[in-house]
């Protein structure tokens, strides 16, 4: 089959893999019928992320089952899935208290990274490919129902339930103001999920005016981010946002979310952060009793909840794609993603 | 001043009543510019509800301080405020708790019902005049911001918080289904409230067509009764609603709402029920796992989320109000709503 | 082997059956080491519950794993196990959000009735045996660590989650005054879970002596039924019991919890109700604001924790135990239980 | 009057100064009866906290009200209270939340630092003295009932809400592991609340023998630092506590509990830092999907359910106090308390 393949920085080529193969009875091989590139893809293409060639690159993903192992017993041949970008059991301690990221079986491995986040499963293909094995399969894929299209879908394999889960961090409650710094996808999608906990206002921010543009048919206020302390003040009485949302991953937006965030608020981080540390400013995150939360997402947790969300019309992630290519152009695909070229958003792969 | 006296079942009339004073340090005089007319005012309206005549009736208004007691501290001359339906002091073990409704100073008082529901305080006026004398006037009026008018400001006053704390009590999460069983003006209003809290769907109940097509204006599913067991059950694959909220007062409904309630899920009600005890399913209740939640809602302690809502746009009750009369009409405001002539929703009065 | 089979009201018999086998690949075989007689399977005993005979009871029981079926992923030959009395699957619509009772693919089976509780199963043995069949075994089955003995873990199978998960329905917060309606087996359990949420008191409710003694020896303060109204009132400053929890399984004890729960309190109901229906006081809950609960419990879902607690010496069910008699007694300790001789609270077999 | 006045790092002294005047109608004047020092007063002691000499120290008191202000409602001359640290109104945006650390009104003031924490008040007096007017009485006050005595109830001024509301942020769940790194005063007192939420067990670190048997007194597992991290992981199977808590204010306790929370795990912080940033380890803290929590605590939010607890002797402080000092003595109990000479774990005054 074929697959996209990181051969090194800015050099992605979508050529003949080996077919996906059934290893442990608790795996099932999915033929992959939408894929999409990631935000976090990037951070190997770029170079920041040090991986070693030659693996399959993806982590978001809808297909159909091809086959199942022995141990498979919630999923059959021919049912429509979500892969999960994270792969996990189900059943063990992390795993029953709803934190697969931390699944002791799997140990949070993630697809599209080869052995670099394989954790403890030694090999993983990526999505971005006609098919892929998908070990513990029944927690890692989830059933679709017709009211989904794949289009959609593939947004439940990482992207929505990451900034899901940057919305629960965020302990939203009705009423409040969320202010979001960054409306790359992930902060785009970020603005459909805190949707859901009744915030009164939406303070998108951001320097790119299309991404602004987006934020603003998505329901919320597009501000640039120059003058985003300001109106998040003007706009909650001079105390600040209740919940701030980082969704870029680096230094300047996080500083800016501590910032904008009200005395006895909520900072809830989803970029991906590539340096070790943060200089965090402890002294005011006392005085004004911060709360701080970062982490991997509980993806496979949450996609049941958002699965209905958008069966039912509650939530639509597809606005947000900008381009639907086939898979053998999924190298251009990197180019503009990484480039931001052509008013690039999500862009989907189509073996 | 004038106000809407109660004189028997079928006859209300707009008369001169004595001025408000301030009889308590922490009493304040509110002139009303704009009250509201409520289900609840029907049931002694029907005769349903025994009450000695001659008090003012209403619990619903908005209006501008006019003078404070010495102990009040959070309020001034020419503040514009909505006056909450309850009055209730904010420190005591339940104000402290969230819960006003069970406030030990107030007994959980209620304006507009004369001395009936006037609890601890002795004597009460009622919001359906000119003008009225509100005690523990912090915590029973709450400042509205410029972006907030009256005629939105008033349905702060108690149906609104009042659908909220149904709402709340279903404890509704993201992608859950919700069933409302009642479409009169308090299921309107939990339709925006549950829309607060991310359902995937709101299914909408009842058998007046023009309420169920207001009920789809405002993002519901309307059904009609006849048909709602069957389609929850549809829109479900099987299982019921996650939350049910009945908003009618009657058994029927109360049955209709705990029958569509799946495995797991939360029955509460907002209807205000005239009988002493209901036949309750305890079997079924027991092996299906039922919450059930019932109570005189905490107004005070949601208005300033659903206030909040109001003013940056996330939720506008103005849709549903059907009338807006001169106060001196009040006795036509109530004939209409009772009959439900005119497609009646919610009747306001302008004094 | 041998079982301790219903052949009737007062008729229980221990004797030859057929040996337990792996019929589905999700099965594992377990072979007893102690088991429990629950209050619950008097229902059967008593004739209260019809059901036919011929089946094994039992559904409280701990062992040694002796087979696996093929899909069982997570479970081995020689692991020390409690067994579940609520077979469920772990992985569905309601299993993932920690709701197992209303399971749908096992339907909620319980073991111990036959037939009659096996829902979706069609068969199911009985845990007062020497060994058993577990369907869906790795989420039924909980691989003990060392340090939780058998006569303690047995508590795991049912009794002790039963009692947590009407603990956690109470919503108990620290500070709170709990109020325990029945001192039989359960009751006392229920005193071992509340303590977990950090109650100021816990209030035991009994008529029969040695129960209210060993509650307080639990760490409850006893008081005797009759009395019960007026102490609760005294201990709360006039308002009642934050938190109220039926142990009993009648409308006394349940109009009881009911009138001892303050205004906006929780009355979290554990007792098994025979009849299908209940006088609730539905004017009394809307004016004193009440939450009511009641199901069959979530087992599954809260073993894990309670493991911990009693591993560490959080928690210890031990001095329940009254006796421990040889499985060939069963009978008499079904005896004795029903008719509450030898001071009994809880009878443990050992095969 | 007599108070206990800071003259600069190390020179403490009790002398006359003015009597405490209401100024504000919501004032109150109480005597005090019983003082403590806090660890926090330390700071200025030390002289790592610049603070301008001549104001009185004390932010934990227990005393009689005197009088009251014509805009007090809850309190009358007579009744015994404790008196927070924390000045709040108990009405405005954050109190109403249940954050009154962030009161909008009284800026979040403490007692006992002159000027420097006085914030919109412009002048605070200490509790270390004989007597305090206390701003915004009827919140900042609370009233005792007879179960407590003076010497628990100092306990309710600072330390043990600050400890509640690190065991809070920690969310500790039925069954969890928690490590207190630190077992000072206020590090022993989070032993106390932590065991309100039901651990399995609760590790206490710290490197003083007596205070690490203290610690084992009141229920908790005492550790050496140095063997601290290989503790925890023993005793959790090797995954770290579910929640730590830092107890002491320094960098490398916040380091040793952030690495001995498991992923998806909180960390709590108690410890004053001093330093305006803290190097966070961001990389490790996403991988391990860790909540980070911190701020000055809402002291009087949490009050009432302490004093419950007391009253009814679910916990008790008491076993802290080392010394109880007349007021008079107040600069040797400073010495011994800043050396920790004779065993010193909590120093009480009494004026």
């Amino acid at each position: 089959m074929r697959g996209t393949v990181f051969h090194g920085p800015h050099d992605v080529r979508v050529e003949r893999v080996a077919d996906p193969e059934i290893k442990s009875p608790t795996d099932a091989i999915v033929r992959i019928t939408r894929a999409a590139i990631c935000g976090s893809d990037l951070h190997a293409y770029h170079g920041a992320m040090p991986a070693e060639p030659g693996f399959v690159l993806g982590h978001e993903g809808v297909g159909v089952i091809e086959e199942v192992g022995p141990g498979v017993t919630r999923l059959k041949k021919g049912q429509r899935v979500v892969v999960s970008g994270l792969v996990a059991c189900g059943g063990c301690f992390y795993c029953r208290r709803g934190q697969p990221s931390q699944c002791s079986e799997s140990g949070g491995a993630v697809f599209g990274y080869g052995k670099n986040a394989a954790r403890n499963l030694g090999w993983l293909g990526g999505e971005q490919s006609e098919g892929i094995a998908v070990p513990m399969a029944d927690y890692t894929c989830y059933p679709l129902p017709e009211g989904i299209d794949d289009e959609a879908a593939v947004f439940l394999a990482d992207i929505l339930p990451t900034s899901y889960f940057g919305a629960l961090n965020g302990n939203i409650r009705p009423g409040d103001t969320v202010a979001i710094f960054g409306c790359g996808p992930v902060g785009l999608c970020a603005i459909l999920s805190a949707g859901l906990f009744g915030p009164a206002e939406i303070i998108a921010v951001d320097t790119v005016p299309y991404r602004l543009e987006l934020a603003r048919k998505l329901g919320a206020n597009p501000v640039d981010a120059a003058k985003a302390q300001d109106v998040i003040l003007n706009r909650t009485n001079g105390r600040g946002a209740d919940v701030t949302i980082e969704a870029v991953g680096n230094e300047g937006a996080l500083n800016g979310a501590i910032m904008a965030a009200r005395g006895g608020g909520t900072v809830s981080v989803i970029g991906v952060f590539m340096g070790p540390t943060f200089e965090f400013p402890i002294g005011l995150a006392f005085a004004r009793d911060l709360t701080f939360r970062i982490g991997l997402a509980n993806i496979n947790a949450h996609i049941p909840e958002l699965a209905r969300c958008i069966e039912r019309g509650a939530i639509d992630p597809r606005p947000l794609i900008s381009h639907v290519l086939p898979l053998d152009d999924a190298a251009h695909g990197y180019d503009i993603f990484n480039a931001r070229k052509d008013n690039v958003v999500k862009v989907l792969l189509k073996p």
